[in-house]
This record gives structure tokens, C-alpha cells and sequence, in this order.
């Protein structure tokens, strides 16, 4: 190519292993590119681009010739709440198709286990209990998914290719979520969080749900309340949560999830990034805004997504 | 149908929901036939077939006009173990797509787990430990299903569909069981139960496999020699084995399977016979026969299924 190098920093909170493995992915990925790193000293002036997870508050604001992000993760909240973000940043989210894969096959293997009631047969186990309980076909369980993005896309038809009675709704839908949760059995919810979101699964919305129905949060803790929740699966209301997602993370050793017979605890775990295949996602973008071409998954700063 | 009706009897050992689940279903989707049961008085010299699940020892042989026999479950070893079965008379296996389709749920569950940790998640959730294991890709863990009929046909190609390396085996395959199942992950056994396939998985299977490989058996206990299975697991040759099925069912209070932290027990609900598709099935085969036409699925008595 014949543009300049673009000088492209690393930045952000990891464990010193986690570091080095984007380190190596994308400096392989990206070998075009002149690479920095937050953990070192490096010049401000110089840089174009930041590749960021969780970077910390007002570094971004503080690289005056920025003129690009690129988050590692697919949920940006985190990075929007920072006040010191300059509005107009282009800010592209992760959309990785390993990590779409990587969450379908969470979600899948969550509803096959409230399907086939595999979490029931584990209590059974420890309880030394031989029962048999009643079989139900794919096709007589309904699935929402909520979110319709790549992620959600692609959730809704890994599990519509096993048969499951698929749905799916996006908040800028036309219908509420209330009346959309009405008679299915399973709610997987992958919504991005934002104002409009938080705290959508609430009360209001596990009673809507036909009784014993289940959720499957691989979203963000904060989509929950959580006291709701609690009280909708001690009722009976709700049969069981698989969360891997907490308003505090990792999650208390005294929160009450933990020891909650219908919960099951995941510790954040449903799409770790693929590294390999992430910088390759990041290296196409980097190479785009290096020929003057928009990156692709830009964040809709207005809708926080 | 110009034929006369065929006279059928239910046969087996079932609890009494059971049967009436069956009988309800039978009836109803065979109602040309002439339906007799064995919990109740019934003329043994006018039955021309028996639908059966575990039939009493003996029971089939003691009815003169019988020529044709449907199995409700997809093994037929039991069956074929009552001495007194006539060599020549036709059975047929049950081969359902609802069954298949369940088997394979199970087994894409289990290899989920396996693959993404979630048992052992599942195991730190107990102990109140919040930590991220690494995660592999599909791409990266291979499978060997053995057993290529109807089902472990579905079961690889669900699967595959996942992105897993599958391969399947056969007993009268050209290589050896212990050939093939160097370098699988994960071993999904679907083999019917003969006498060639009996404790085909031992200590020299265990050993072929690598390091930390998993089983899953969701066949007949009877193939698996349970003191080497605990031996792999403790020496950590095998990291986990997903078991549905044992020497004997229930599986004793006492038996070491149920309290081992590397085992999982299902209560042999692997595929539950769905009863309505199952009929029809059976409806199937018996209008076959009275139309004087081969019945589906018929088992081969000399390579015993």
C-alpha cells in the first residue's frame, strides 16, 4: 500500500497473558500497522487508531489525532459510559464470527439442557435419584431470542436448524416485549445494554411468561433484576436461569445465585473472543480506514449500539 | 383394504401410564388392525403380530400364528436374547425420526458440555469458584460416532452441522475400533449391543485415545467395562464420560458412577420413544404386512440387530 503506516494502539485492562496473546494475534494480523501498547510507554501525538477492551476513562480522549476504535468485545456500554469519549469517534464493535459461533453454541446447549431437562437429571445425580422424566419434541418448545443482530441472527438459527419454535425481537420493534413474551418457553436474550434495555427483565415480563418458563441471560448482568428474578423463580413462575452475566462480575461469593437450586451460574463465559480470529476481523478494519475506506460495525452512538 | 384385519397384540413390561400411552397411540393410528394386549385375556391362536417392549420370555413363541414382530425400542439385544424365539420370524427394529432426532439432541448436548467446559462449570458453580477456562473452537475437537445406522447417521450429521471434525465408525469397518479412535476428543458411542460390540470399550480403547478425552455413551451399558472406565477417569486418561446407559437399570444407589465428579448419569432418557411418531411407524409396518409387503426395518438375526 502506499498510505502511511497507521500508528495503532493496544489499550486496555487484561491479565498479562491475555495481553500478550492480542499482542501477537494482532501484530501478526496487522503487520502493516506501526504498534503501540498502554502498558509501555508510547507517544500520544503519533497515534491514529486505539484497539481497546475496557480501556481506562479518558485515555481515548487523551490521543489527539485518534481517529478510530476498535472495541475487542461486542458490547460497547462500557466504553460509551466513559463522559470523556469524543462524540464523533467512529467506535466499531467486535463482530467476530467465531464469537457469533462461540454464542450459539452456549445458547443451544442452554435450551437443549431446559429442553431435554438435563439440568433437573444433574439435581438428580446428586441426589442418587433414578426418574425418568416426560420427553418433549423440539418442535413443541418455543424459543425467543431477543436481539436481532449478527450475534442473535445467528443464535436464532442454530436453534431453529434443531427444530425449536424460533422468535425473535429487537427493542425497535413494533411490538413491547411484554407482549411478545407471551407463551414462549425460553427467552435467550442477547440485547445490547442501554438505557432502553436495562433492567428489561423484570418483574412485569417473567409474569407475562406461561409458568415454568426459563431465561437464558448471555447478555449483561444489568438487563436483570435481579430480586425479580429470585422471587419469579421461588414462585415457581420461572423453572430456572442459566446466567452468564452479573450486575457485579466475577459475582459475589455471597450472592444469592450461586447456591439457587433453578440458577445456573456461567463465570461470563458464552463467546470468549477467539483472538486469532478476532485480529483478523480487526486487521480487515484497520486496513479499510488505512485506504480511506469506512470500517465495518460501526457503533450507532444514538441507539448505544 | 380388501385383506382381512390383522390381529396384534401388545406385549411388554410397562408401567401402567405407559401401556395406556401405547395403547391410546397404537389404536388410534392402526384402528384396521384387531388390537389384543397381554395385561388382559386374549386368544393366542388368532394373532398375526406383536408390538413389543420387553415381552415376557417365552410369550412369543407360545402363539402359533405369529408372523411378524415390532420392537418399540431401537435394541433389540434383549429381544434377541429370549432363547425361544422362533429363528425365522421377521422383527423389526424401531427406527423413528422423532427417536433419532432426540438421541441426537442428547448427544450435541453432551458434546457441548464437553467441549465448552460447561461440566465443569458446572462443577465450580458448586464451589462458589468464578473462573474462565479457555475455550476451543468446534473446528478443533473431533468426534467419533460409533454406530452408522439411521441413527448415528443423525447424530454425525447434527454434529457436523456445528462445525465439529466428525467421523463415524462402524464395527464392520475395515479398521479396528482401537485404530480409529486415536486422536478423537470425544467418543460418542451409539453401537448396537452384540456380541462383538460387548465391553468394546475397555482399558485398551481408553489408552488408545489421547490424553484427556471424554466418552459418551448412549448405547448399552454393556459396552463399557465400568472398572476400566473408573480406572481412565482416576488416572486422568479420560478427563469426563457422559453415561445414559448401565449393566444394570436403574443403576444401584451404591454404584460408584453416581457420586464420581468426572461422571455424568442420565437415566437412560437419551430418546424416550415418543409414542405418537412411534405408531405411526408401527401403523406403517403393519399395513405392509397386510398388504403382503415387506415390513421396514427389519432386524438382520445374524449380525444380531
Amino acid at each position: 500500500m502506499n498510505n502511511p503506516a497507521l500508528h495503532v494502539l493496544l489499550a486496555g485492562r487484561f491479565d498479562p497473558a491475555e495481553r500478550e496473546a492480542w499482542w501477537r494475534a494482532l501484530t501478526a494480523a496487522a503487520p502493516e500497522c506501526i504498534w503501540q501498547r498502554d502498558d509501555a510507554p508510547f507517544d500520544r501525538e503519533v497515534i491514529d487508531a486505539a484497539v481497546v477492551a475496557n480501556p481506562a476513562a479518558g485515555l481515548l480522549a487523551s490521543l489527539p489525532n485518534l481517529r478510530f476504535v476498535q472495541s475487542l468485545w461486542a458490547g460497547v456500554d462500557k466504553l460509551l459510559a466513559d463522559a470523556t469519549l469524543p462524540v464523533h469517534l467512529p467506535i466499531a464493535r467486535m463482530v467476530d464470527p467465531a464469537m457469533n459461533a462461540a454464542m450459539a453454541e452456549t445458547a443451544l446447549w442452554a435450551v437443549l439442557g431446559l429442553h431435554r431437562r438435563f439440568f433437573d437429571y444433574a439435581a438428580q445425580q446428586r441426589q442418587v435419584q433414578w426418574q425418568q422424566l416426560p420427553q418433549r419434541r423440539a418442535d413443541d418448545v418455543s424459543v425467543l431470542v431477543l436481539g436481532a443482530g449478527q450475534m442473535g441472527g445467528e443464535v436464532a438459527a442454530r436453534l431453529a436448524a434443531q427444530g425449536y419454535r424460533v422468535s425473535t425481537w429487537r427493542r425497535r420493534s413494533a411490538v413491547s416485549l411484554l407482549e411478545v413474551v407471551t407463551g414462549q418457553g425460553i427467552v435467550v436474550n442477547l440485547l445490547p445494554l442501554t438505557d432502553g434495555t436495562r433492567g428489561a427483565l423484570s418483574a412485569a415480563v417473567f409474569a407475562a411468561m406461561p409458568r415454568g418458563a426459563a431465561i437464558v441471560n448471555l447478555a449483561r448482568g444489568a438487563h436483570v433484576v435481579d430480586a425479580d428474578l429470585l422471587a419469579a423463580l421461588d414462585s415457581g413462575q420461572l423453572s430456572r436461569a442459566v446466567l452468564d452475566v452479573f450486575h457485579q462480575e466475577p459475582l459475589r461469593a455471597d450472592h444469592a445465585f450461586w447456591r439457587h437450586p433453578k440458577i445456573t451460574v456461567l463465570p461470563h463465559v458464552a463467546a470468549l473472543t477467539d483472538e486469532p480470529s478476532a485480529a483478523q476481523v480487526v486487521a480487515a478494519n484497520l486496513q479499510a480506514l488505512a485506504r480511506g475506506e469506512p470500517p465495518q460495525h460501526l457503533v450507532d452512538r444514538s441507539a448505544g449500539y
